[in-house]
């Protein structure tokens, strides 16, 4: 099989796969404002059950999980997705109907066409190719389609750890994947934790005008002096503790670094960055994304603001900050070193206000046979060396599946850098929709061990 | 003549107040909008004229200034006053419309009852009783009354130092002046200097992901660390340079501090202050206020401010802050100084955008016999002991008068600490304004020498 050559799906393939994108992109899931939940989530079910599967509703406190599996009784794996999307505004940015699937020079668009409607319909696809090739699913298959990812997946931990036994994996696909602006294929084997927080300061009862500042304390003053205290210039936290429990690289884990085509130099040109913190490139860069852990000032709010000047002492300031994880820092431990930091720093006065549970960060073994599965699937399919990713330097709900499952995850699929997610004009190309559904068909016989 | 007893004008004195006031609040004069410029400083040329001055236009590049003079040709006795006004909005507040003069409880409302109409007629007034009781005018008498206070004086300075020959006198009444919340008469000799900036920092083309972090430097990391170099906790500033130039307190000066009653304490349980920076109460409470420059952080701008958390790294990020300078501090000099050290201390990306040309510190000479003549003044009034400051922590165009015209400047009024001047329902006692005609005039027969 030259599957390098395989530019386009059967048929039948192709035409199950557009004609369910359609339907699946025509509700409106948008779980930020509740919207179609339940239909969307029967609609999944019933996708789920034509593939075979024996496909359930289960409810969270939240929106329901769609829970599937079928197939034989070999080693299990995992597909997790999500069935709610984005909200669409602004609406007046598309150039077509968010909620109708658009062909366009190649391109389909449509709200969640990537973001993850699209992956969730490249796993379907793959799974019907699969069995039509092959006559039947020689291992087990599971599906777990949450409706809350877009809010973040409040519910998903508990539904995992619950349900663990019923869960048990061997192999875990991840919701998204992509190919880089060269045309590689990436291969994400972990995410980043997070954990967000607000610090506030207040200095007096209401705002005074600013000649009062020769005696009354400055909340920004003192806001910016704490965050000054957290980091330094370089961006090396300095909160005491911080690092106690990262957890070193393996070799194998710092060859797949190294091994990353560098990037650094095109992507400060794209951002109009002129440096990297520290210098970093190549190896650094990737270490920093991948695995160190970081505080970031996502915003900071005092006083005035408007053209010109105003001579106003402000009485309140405050900041948003989130912290982003590697293994094994836990996020509410984390929070509990920034209240020790502060406060053995002598800011008392800096309230700390948890915006969000947080997530624990999560990263697969790199030496896993599932992870090397899905490498060679992809190399062979798109005839080209992938790019292994030790973690995203984003976040997501991976670390129920690592921890409680002990499934090793990859994370692969059918999208590209243009691809706009969560912004208007979410698109994906369609060659790359058909290569997706390709390498995820040929991991599946991978992991089953066929030739 | 039993001064603290009286309680009333006169009744010509006072009818002649009442309807003048009643005329010049008619006008909406607000400078920052442009309005009604021409026919105020026409009508307070009708008004001085009728009082017997040589009254005149004199264009500047922005709202002219009314100038008068009359009198004798003994020592000169000048009036710093303003005919413009800030705006009136948020008009849903005012209990009466604020370009009409009303009367309830013993209170006059109106927008420039107290700032500056209100101060302005409370000259005429003293200077009409004077020459009605007197006969004539044995002093010389200048008036100076600008249109633009209210938006910075923008050519005030360069008014005076091109007609300093003129304006030539031998002491001055502030544009202000009030009684404290125990109703003490305050003196204030001299303002503070201002200058106000902006710092802005841009660390990459646009807002990033929060997961860029890693890599890419952060604005709110950089400006808050810059923000922390110019301060201490107690409010001392490090700024290479920034007390070189500033005078030492005389014996004088200090005693005069040393004599203003403590009403810290009130003022931090107003303020809902727990304590002043470095402690300060009594005399270091007003030697800050009215003789320590300091660095006020007016705002700071970055980022996401809404509800929750948003993962994302701003581009860009601003501060305003202003100076409050003493003499001999300079204006252009403390911005200057202010760029040689985030020069020095690495913060080159720290862009310094001066706001306004910044107004230098002026104080009167303590021991001229101007200022013994108002203290002595206020004293006979009120029948009680007058605080005396040597400046006030505020801001304004003192500097011209104290600087070409070498001239002492005390700030005596009519005003109290419920006048809320420029916010809604502007207002002065009555009785404030009759004890401010009569100290006023008081004033004028120490300044002639009359018993």
């Amino acid at each position: 099989m030259v599957y390098s050559s395989m530019m386009k799906l059967p048929e039948r393939v192709y035409r199950y796969a557009r004609e369910t994108l359609a339907h699946l992109v025509s509700f409106p899931t948008v779980s930020a404002e509740g919207r179609a939940i339940p239909e969307t989530a029967q609609a999944v079910v019933k996708l789920l059950e034509d593939l075979g599967l024996k496909a359930e509703i289960h409810p969270t406190p939240g929106a329901p999980v769609v829970y599937a599996e079928g197939g034989g009784n070999g080693p299990t794996l995992m597909f997790y997705n999500h069935y709610d999307v984005q909200p669409a505004d602004p609406l007046e940015l598309w150039e077509s109907d968010p909620f109708t699937l658009t062909e366009r020079d190649g391109h389909w668009y449509a709200r969640g066409i990537s973001d993850d409607k699209g992956e969730l319909v490249s796993r379907m696809a793959a799974l019907k190719w699969f069995m039509e090739e092959h006559g039947s699913l020689p291992f087990r298959v599971k599906f777990v389609v949450e409706g809350e990812e877009e809010i973040g997946s409040p519910h998903l931990e508990a539904y995992v750890r619950e349900h663990k036994d019923r869960l048990k994996a061997d192999a875990v696909v991840w919701e998204f994947g992509s190919v880089d602006t060269a045309g590689r294929p990436l291969v994400y084997c972990g995410l980043k934790g997070i954990v967000a927080v607000e610090l506030r300061v207040k200095t007096a009862a209401y705002d005074l005008h600013s000649s009062n500042g020769a005696v009354v304390q400055n909340p920004i003053y003192r806001l910016a002096a704490a965050l000054t205290t957290l980091r330094d210039n370089d961006g090396n936290v300095l909160i005491e503790g911080f690092y106690d429990k990262v957890r070193p690289l393996s070799e194998t884990e710092r060859k797949s670094l190294e091994a990353i085509p560098d990037e650094s130099e095109q992507i400060a040109q794209v951002y109009g960055v002129k440096e990297f913190l520290g210098k970093a490139k190549g190896f650094e860069f990737y270490r920093r994304m991948a695995a160190v852990p970081v505080v970031n000032f996502n915003g900071f709010h005092a006083g005035y603001g408007g053209p010109g000047s105003k001579t106003v002492l402000p009485a309140e300031a405050f900041a948003k900050l989130d912290f982003r994880l590697v293994p094994d820092q836990d996020p509410v431990e984390v929070v509990e070193l920034l209240r020790a930091h502060l406060h053995k720093h002598g800011f008392t006065d800096v309230e700390v206000i948890t915006l969000e549970v947080g997530e624990h960060p999560a990263r697969s073994d790199l030496e896993a046979p599932w992870v090397k599965q899905a490498v060679e699937a992809l190399r062979e399919v798109y005839d080209r060396e992938p790019v292994v990713h030790l973690s995203s330097g984003g976040s997501g709900p991976m670390y129920p599946f690592t921890h409680y499952l002990s499934a090793p995850v990859v994370a692969i699929g059918i999208s590209y850098p243009g691809s706009r997610v969560h912004s208007p004009n979410e698109n994906i190309r369609i060659a790359d929709f058909e290569r997706g559904v390709a390498a995820i068909k040929r991991a599946m016989e991978k992991f089953a061990a066929l030739p």
